[in-house]
């Protein structure tokens, strides 16, 4: 294509500014000029992705990515930069096989994960039959005595119509949650559960599951969209054995980090954090989930000192421990500002993927909500234009719990829950102009409210 | 990251919205419904980017994808499918280099592409030293015995800082079209031009140029951006030699086909337009560009009839020739259309790539463009925000300069300039239901103009 592209949309929301709103939409211009021509983000998240790769709580990459994230705040200008201590869980995988066979047939390898925190077999094989339903209704409905020591096949598609991906995942959610201790209940032996996956592939994506309180814990995993399509088939026809062996499960707790970096406040010491979490699922990258968030947390810590916006509250990126499997390092956030008598104004995270942002969810007071939405037509130009959203991220939840205004970026959510907790969230699958676009908006939001708040 | 997702988007745009514009607003729903559960067209644009690949008019691959094409327009359930004659030019790249040396140095192999129409250097060596700018306007004051029997290096970074990224194409572009005769104009032997791409890697993106009348028809190449910065850092201590060699052409016209396929109107005979390009450039598979285009027209008549939308008008899916390197295509159906007297109402092109769309771009009177824009809201829950834009696309600019109101839509331009023209816009960079979406929109458009026009 050759066409004409046409200038309306850049002018769009400055044409009918005045005064204030000029001077702010210069501001706005400035912060993406400079991170879309100097952002480190994209470097940075290869280094992150590259050198170090997954780094799920209690792993040694994970403490690498530690010392990793504090000496990036500190070449990013951090005035302070410092690790907060926190207790993790630590979830071990080991190795893992599932096989099935029909009767007379073979066996064959399907391809799969176990859930994050689930048991596995103990490094023995168990198998049964698999009994498959397609929801939590038609599993409700089964008499215990067809569950006994059978395998539960939760074959509950990812709903692909909803546009908004998110409620999607969502509404697929309860199966990766709840499947294992449901098949528990009567008696079964595993759960396998089909991906929470709008991909049509083989690949298999985990998540956090939990265990009911004085419920035998029996493992759960999850296969891809075509091993579940395949096996659908099947079970229509004949009767299907599985075999699992796996050695996951968990292994304690122990001493991990967060990581804060900050600029000190010109007028007062009150907090803005901006953050992302630091750990990722053990398959992968965590290029998108959320490498993505840590990179652009950085960015506005170092565009604020690159451009000399001098703040007057202290502005704090933090790159959270233990979201995936715990989220102890938000809620040891929390609890360590609750400690200290810290103010914080507002509190934004970025976990949503490393893509195009379209908006910002705003959970707060409908005063400030209002006074945000009304700064819209500055975001217009920069592809943000939905301030819709009532939710904010879960790393910055006890914050929120506190009172303080919170929010999360919203990025476009086609491409995320085809790649979201797999071996596929890697580095290749996040663009650079789309990745430095959330941080060029995080750190314009933050921009105004330092300003206004 | 594992928030709960907010319904406010989707139910945005439906809340207050009552009797007609309720009405649409289901009638939107199905639309999206059917094409992200049942759409063809990722299917489709594999078999047409995998199958058979890339495109260039005159190629024995063109005329491949033409029967492909009218193929499935019938299976889309078009009432009638044909070919549209239309002579195109035909070019060919054949076999092509590019080495630089330094003196003392050896010979250096840099990755190029010929840019599209160019001419060769008839199979010979072409050598000399290379001289850089960095603008037209530094070219412009070089004497021409500084460039006499020199190569010139176009040197212009396409501009990251442009949100939306068809600005700095535009920008660029003019090196592009233009260098070979500005270069021998002064007496230079071929021009080196830094390709118009936002990606940091050494990809060269083709595209079209053209030679100036009376000007002798010199060779231009390009080359990718990391080659670009390295040949730069040389050419700032040392003297550089580049020697070319390549069999590119013009080799006469050939007659070819568009591929048109509609359904009649039930009240008239008056037409809409759904259209795309079915040529690609020679290198990659012709995904993004335009292939997503072609799939996305298609299934805007499979869903026309799978919905049994009875639609007033006819609505015709155009499967232009020739877009790339001519736009004969679009040229000949509009003179068929002046010359059959066809009533065209309104026409829509897609090529700007199979990403999330975000508007839709309206180039016709205002009467026309308010009414659509006051459509905006039911978009809204589609991530289609943006109806500023007073461009169309090229295939259908004969239409618009005929006086028929035309459209264009618009996707996220982020990724669009990595790949764009190059041999990385292959089917694996389009994601299913982005491309979808797009689909979706110009469906649900097509419906409203079809109802109201």
């Amino acid at each position: 294509m050759k066409k004409i592209a046409n200038l309306s949309l850049l002018i769009l929301g400055v044409t009918f500014l005045s005064g204030q709103a000029k001077e702010d939409s210069v501001q706005f211009k400035r912060i993406s000029t400079e991170i879309l021509n100097n952002g480190k983000g994209y470097h940075e998240l290869k280094e992150l992705t590259k050198g170090i790769g997954n780094r799920l709580s209690g792993s040694e990459a994970y403490e690498k990515s530690v010392q990793w994230a504090a000496q990036k705040l500190r070449d990013a200008g951090a005035d302070k930069v410092w690790l907060q201590e926190v207790m993790i869980p630590v979830w071990i995988r080991g190795k893992e096989s599932l096989h099935i066979k029909t009767s007379g047939g073979n066996w064959k390898n399907i391809k799969m994960l176990s859930l994050g925190n689930s048991e596995g077999t103990g490094g023995k094989d168990v198998s049964g039959e698999i009994i498959m339903v397609k929801s939590l209704e038609e599993y409700d409905k089964l008499p215990a005595e067809r569950v006994k020591n059978k395998i539960v096949f939760f074959n509950y598609p990812f709903n692909q119509e909803h546009v908004q991906t998110f409620i999607a995942y969502r509404e697929a959610g309860a199966y990766r949650r709840t499947a294992a201790s449901l098949t528990a209940k009567k008696g079964g032996k595993f759960a396998i559960i089909r991906s929470l996956s709008s991909a049509f592939d083989d690949v298999p994506h985990t998540g956090n599951m939990r265990y009911d309180e004085n419920i035998s814990k029996i493992p759960a995993i999850t296969i891809g969209n075509t091993s579940a399509d395949e096996l659908e088939a099947i079970l229509k026809t004949q009767q299907v054995t599985a075999k699992l062996n796996s050695n996951c499960g968990m292994k304690g707790e122990k001493s991990s980090h967060s990581v804060i970096g900050e600029i000190t406040g010109k007028k007062d010491q009150s907090v803005i954090v901006v953050g992302g979490h630091l750990d990722s699922w053990d398959v992968g990258e965590g290029a998108h989930d959320d490498g993505a968030g840590i990179v652009q947390s950085i960015e506005v810590i170092r565009t604020f000192k690159k451009l000399g916006l001098q703040n007057n509250h202290t502005i704090r990126a933090v790159c959270f421990a233990n979201e995936e499997n715990g989220t102890k390092g938000g809620k040891q956030y929390g609890k360590v500002a609750k400690e200290n008598n810290e103010k914080h104004l507002f509190a934004i995270e970025s976990d949503a993927g490393g893509f195009s942002p379209r908006g910002i969810s705003l959970e707060m007071d409908d005063p400030q909500r209002k006074q945000i939405q009304s700064w819209g037509n500055l975001f217009l130009p920069y592809g943000v234009y939905n301030f819709e959203g009532k939710y904010s991220g879960s790393d910055i939840a006890p914050l929120h719990e506190m009172g303080v205004p919170a929010a999360e970026l919203v990025p476009d959510p086609q491409r995320y829950f085809d790649i979201h907790h797999t071996a596929e969230d890697t580095f290749e699958k996040v663009n650079r102009r789309e990745l430095l676009l959330g941080s060029t908006v995080m750190t314009q939001l933050i921009y105004m409210i330092d300003k206004n708040w």
